[in-house]
């Protein structure tokens, strides 16, 4: 365990994009020995003067310590800048954004070439990295030994959270999460339209739109709960059928306020389709069946 | 003042579905005389054995008092119960769901009728109503000095928060707030299909996912700001650029776990249009204009 500790003391860092560069300054500003490389070098430049290493390739940034994170543009840009280097022995972090099919077959390239492999999706935006409290953290999946020995290193930029050692666990938290915020966003969207050509301070209307979904979010755990029992009648407080009616209220709204319904009605087509199909009595977590293909 | 409080003390309520069934209980409990009639009277029985008064009739249980609650079905079950009857000096206050139009519509009528009319749209589900700290909350519209004077009897269900003179002002605050959380429900929909096949327990998904929303609700406030100033790249951290060049891996994350992206594209199509306008350094809130109809 000394020796790892050692080992974790020093990394590599491949890639200084904006993610890349906020991850460096807080390994910096923690004392790290830290080795950096990206594609064009004028960006490692200003981290120099801050302490790092800049290697003029990446092979021989991957030669100077066990630890090598990567966070680069995206999983082709892995590839592209690790090809014919040898990893042998390396412990690989892969910061990039990608997919979760995506992150098995870099963890299965690893292997091939003898690396360990940890795969990582950030949840946060540069500002937030190496900010005392400010939320941002990662999840992390693949080696969970890797995650073990370097989970101090890894926890100086940003929290730490471990979610299987299947590598495509990471991303597939990641992107699930960015989707339902997505989601929101729409909605959020909607709402805000809504409002627009009245006489109504957006300002105001966001902190009781912002107070309000903070609210709803606890809905979330009553349809986990549906869907592990498979029963998503349990605990309905306002049924499908219920839903649906009101979903004429909203539709109304928007006509009178002259704002599209496009964001809303994919889902109220889903909450009928299976009001339709006689599961009136049930959750809106129904509408989770249909959204599977194949 | 003194006479305002003596009137309030006792309460008319028209309707007893499960939320005027829930209405009615929380003034019972706070002691208020409350005259209750509902269309179908089995429902006023068991409320007579709680204390309350059972009007025969909607003109008589009207006559009972001074402040009139309604809340039933729809807006037409308002004009079509109140028909012919004497409101001139009542004070109506409508908790039927309905739209804006529909609210500033029945003010009119009521107005013509010589009662004061407040509008109310309810934020919580009947078990919430009466209970101490369950956040439930009222919004309210329309008269200012119905709702000063009855302030406190309007407490007593649920919070109450007044949003202007315009009586279509608290539909349009309660659909905006339903419309939001419609988008949020359909990413959340969204997410938990992403992880179903996966060996990822739904209700630790959950948890993540609720803490992550509740923490993007943040947001909000950015885009309210941007909306107020007309400048849509202040405080911009991930524009519009980037955020559409991601929505490619949201995509190809729910292609490879057999997801319909239906419930994402459209508010994906509407940042492109918008990106494709040249806005690319703007944040997400240029989609809000794109919705505007006519």
């Amino acid at each position: 365990m000394t020796d790892n500790n050692i080992q974790t003391n020093s990394i590599t860092l491949l890639g200084l994009g904006s993610m890349g560069t906020a991850l460096a300054r807080a390994w910096l500003a923690a004392g790290t020995s830290l080795t950096v490389w990206n594609r064009t070098p004028n960006r490692a430049q200003a981290l120099a003067s801050e302490g790092a290493t800049v290697a003029p390739t990446a092979a021989e940034a991957v030669a100077a310590g066990r630890l090598v994170v990567v966070c680069l543009l995206d999983d082709e840009s892995v590839g592209a800048a690790l090809d014919g280097i040898d990893l042998s022995g390396k412990d690989l972090v892969n910061l990039t954004t990608g997919t979760p099919a995506q992150a098995r077959a870099r963890a299965e390239w690893a292997r091939e070439r003898g690396a360990r492999f940890l795969d990582g999706g950030i949840m946060a935006v540069p500002p937030m990295i190496g900010v005392p409290d400010s939320g941002a953290y990662v999840f992390y999946s693949g080696s969970e030994d890797l995650f073990t020995e370097h989970r101090e290193a890894l926890a100086v930029p940003a929290g730490t959270t471990f979610v299987g050692v299947d590598p495509g666990y990471a991303a597939l938290h990641d992107v699930a999460l960015l989707s339902a915020m997505t989601g929101m966003f729409a909605g959020v969207a909607h709402a805000f339209a809504l409002v627009r050509r009245e006489d109504i301070a957006p300002t105001g209307f966001a902190s009781l739109l912002a107070d309000w979904l903070a609210a709803m979010t606890a809905s979330v755990h009553l349809a986990a709960e549906q869907l592990e029992t498979g029963d998503y009648t349990t605990g309905v407080v306002s049924n499908l059928a219920m839903q649906v009616a009101g979903n004429a209220t909203l539709l109304r709204t928007a006509a009178e306020q002259r704002v599209s319904p496009e964001l809303l009605t994919p889902y109220m087509a889903l909450m009928e389709r299976r009001l339709a199909a006689g599961r009136g009595d049930e959750d809106t977590t129904g509408v989770i069946d249909l959204l599977a293909v194949g």
